[in-house]
């Protein structure tokens, strides 16, 4: 039994983390789209070309039994598409911070911060309002998080700056929840927590697993397999990957063969 | 006569920008390949692959004489790979911009800032030395600024604090010329120089008029075309196209054929 799990980049990499903690004994695949990360500046149709030709590459080579979109760009826009075109179960990250959202905000205001592109999808709105219609949801894009949490800048005046900039207007509207809309974002969670302890923070790379969980079969004996994929090979990516997961081996891979 | 100019996304157009009001009379074509920027957090090998893409849709498309890589990083990485693949002259923005430095310098030490990848090829350093061995470069990568810029944060408290941060660390070595070395960066001029006013500020897109003109024939009676191309289409890049080059049609081009 494997799961392939994707993303445009590195900050997927919480998710691949909290899966292979979680689920020992299964394969985890990860691929990172690194020569054409971010994709939360991209349309969505070329979003959709890329995130099948990564789905592609991990069905075809790995026969995984579940795919998990790691990306909220990818999840936001590519979701059904990718849906139509795979036959195995795929899980994005949107839908389940949403419904974790929804489960934990008690006055029923609920603020998302995200890529521009995320935002824009309205993606999470749409999904905690299928739930809860009467929750009251407030958005701001969050563009210069992810080059700050890929600079290291985390404890940072600027880093601080920007959070208030882009949290404090939904504190204003009164959220008691916020959900954090890119998987960059967690390795902020503690200076969030800081500025803003009163605020319950969702994060993705956890909201996931119980999804995981229903699609997958853990009786196999497996063998416990961690592969990370990369499409280009930089520095930045094997620095955040030995924080994030440590020694795992990672390859560079051509996804031209599997478009 | 026709020039061909590309970019990997956006920031290239100031140089385009330059190039056409410059050379009113010839036709001068923009390649962004916003499908894929940024390059500034890619490998050098990924880089010059982009890269001739790029040069070979411009070539085959509209035969051009001379062929302008606006892109810093491409510029620092993917020259000498570019003149040994095509047959046209290639002209790049660091080595310009080198030059330039060099002559405006008094004291003799220069700063410059650019993308991470910019600054760890030391290509500005190199071509500086190689003009003036005896002059001090002093270089900050400032990855910060390209989404400022991108989301409009032109004269704002965070750019300000990012650009202390990233320039103040060279004026305190004394420098008194800095390189603006990523073609985003003169859209920062304004601030940069009300921050440091006595800095003499190098501008890529100005610098590289001179070479181009060493290249191209002016004397044809030409059609002035100008035309713009992407490899995505992005509310972003027509916002940022319409400031810079006001309403030039611009076109998605798909580079799969030209690889």
């Amino acid at each position: 039994m494997a799961i392939g799990v994707f993303d445009s980049g590195i900050g997927g990499l919480t998710v691949y983390s909290s899966i292979i903690e979680k689920f020992e004994s299964l394969d985890v695949y990860y691929l990172g789209d690194t020569a054409r990360v971010p994709y939360g500046n991209k349309s969505e149709e070329t979003i959709c070309r890329y995130s099948l030709e990564c789905a592609n590459f991990l069905i075809e080579q790995f026969d995984i039994s579940c795919l998990v979109v790691a990306c909220n760009t990818a999840s936001s826009f590519a979701l059904n598409f990718l849906r139509s075109k795979v036959s195995i179960p795929v899980i994005g990250v949107v839908d389940p911070g949403a419904k974790q959202a929804a489960y934990f905000t008690k006055n029923k205001k609920i603020g998302v911060i995200g890529t521009i592109g995320t935002i824009k999808s309205n993606s999470y709105s749409k999904s905690i309002k299928n739930l809860d219609p009467s929750i009251e949801i407030y958005q701001n894009p969050a563009p210069l998080l992810v080059p700050l949490v890929e600079e290291g800048r985390i404890n940072h005046k600027i880093t601080k700056l920007a959070l208030k900039e882009y949290i404090q207007p939904l504190v204003n509207k009164g959220v008691d929840t916020l959900v954090l809309g890119c998987t960059h974002y967690p390795v902020l969670k503690e200076e969030i927590h800081k500025l803003y302890p009163e605020l319950i923070l969702i994060d993705s790379s956890l909201a996931v697993l119980p999804e995981i969980e229903k699609c997958i079969d853990l009786s196999g004996g497996d063998t416990a397999k961690r592969l990370i994929f990369t499409t280009d090979r930089t520095e930045a990516f094997e620095l955040l990957k030995q924080r994030i997961v440590g020694d795992i081996k990672s390859e560079k891979v051509d996804l031209k063969e599997f478009v």
